[in-house]
């Protein structure tokens, strides 16, 4: 592996781990075995290596949303690529547990962040009119709704991570489950009988309790 | 005013303006014009400064909460109580905005906290029961259902203000009405043909543009 991707993983274990206040450029050069000035060479302090693992997050879930633009999506696939991006953002929780205070933080972040939210946007109400055309949806039932549908997605997408820890002290993939049955629960009243049916089958215990 | 609601009406202010972190005990008594000791036999540091008005945020709610109790609550009511609680929310949005940060600090506010959502969790269940018995929703869809509804009214309800920071840099009015408008909408899909024309009265433009 090259050093810069062994100094990322070892960031990311960190900042996950202890919290990006407590972890150091230091102490993440000493578990990767390098020198403190080997580490700043290739990112300069802690604020570059949150910065990259961001990027790097992106670059992961990108695939994901992008397949909402596909023409043949169906309900299942929106289930299992929804599913995937939150065990994604799982790894990289650090980062959505801290956001709001970083983003106000790093100027670069918060700018590709606000376009990235306008491209979500863009994406999610493509998919849900793939949806709607391809029969897995009934049409917007009153205007505007869909796009408060696409606020509520984005407003339990970018938080659950949080919300789960202010709520309980459980983690790992229960809770993962949990709020990512709650987020496709947003669909379900939308749904043709088509797709509750689909809904039904993914989701056959309807249960959320933690 | 007493001279501990003054203490806390200027903290309240300086923690808004200037964030937990910059905002310190001495800061704020020269604000109310006391002495720094002055202001430490009643609130030995911010930390306590911070659970005094989370205290006085939550009882200032409770009202609002406790009416979903109410047998006979209406749908106008639920709109404008919930509207009166953003606008409350926005007021501390201080609290809101670092709020899983304070609680991970904070024993006793996190246990506060968390009995709170067990308690409000019953009240928003028993407001839908409610609704459903006066006709203004329909019955669960589908079971677990109103579950998810209640997880997702309290992660809209607990973090659309860090939502707003991180989408926009807009702040006001402007910005709680779009996030009450979004929560209401969570409502929508659930209520009866009754409920639903008076939900077209409480939101004529259906509009959730920023």
């Amino acid at each position: 592996m090259k050093t810069k991707d062994r100094i990322l993983q070892a960031a990311l274990r960190q900042f996950n781990e202890l919290g990006t206040d407590q972890a150091t450029v230091r102490s993440i050069a000493e578990e990767v075995g390098i020198s403190h000035g080997n580490l700043c060479y290739h990112y300069k302090n802690t604020d570059e290596l949150i910065e990259a693992l961001y990027l790097q997050l992106v670059a992961e879930i990108s695939p994901f949303a992008e397949s909402a633009f596909r023409p043949d999506i169906d309900l299942q696939e929106v289930w299992e690529q929804s599913w995937l991006t939150f065990q994604l953002m799982y790894r990289y929780r650090f980062l959505l547990l801290d956001f709001a205070r970083i983003i106000r933080r790093i100027d670069s972040m918060r700018q590709n962040f606000r376009q990235l939210m306008v491209l979500r946007r863009q994406q999610f109400h493509h998919g849900l009119q793939q949806l709607i055309q391809r029969g897995w949806m009934e049409p917007e039932p009153l205007p505007g709704q869909y796009d408060h549908l696409v606020t509520q997605f984005l407003i339990v997408g970018n938080h659950w991570i949080t919300e789960s820890t202010i709520q309980f002290e459980q983690e790992g993939e229960e809770v993962v489950r949990y709020y990512h049955r709650a987020m496709m629960a947003l669909l379900f009243p939308y749904l043709s009988e088509k797709g509750k049916q689909m809904h039904r089958e993914l989701a056959p215990d309807g249960k959320s309790g933690l």
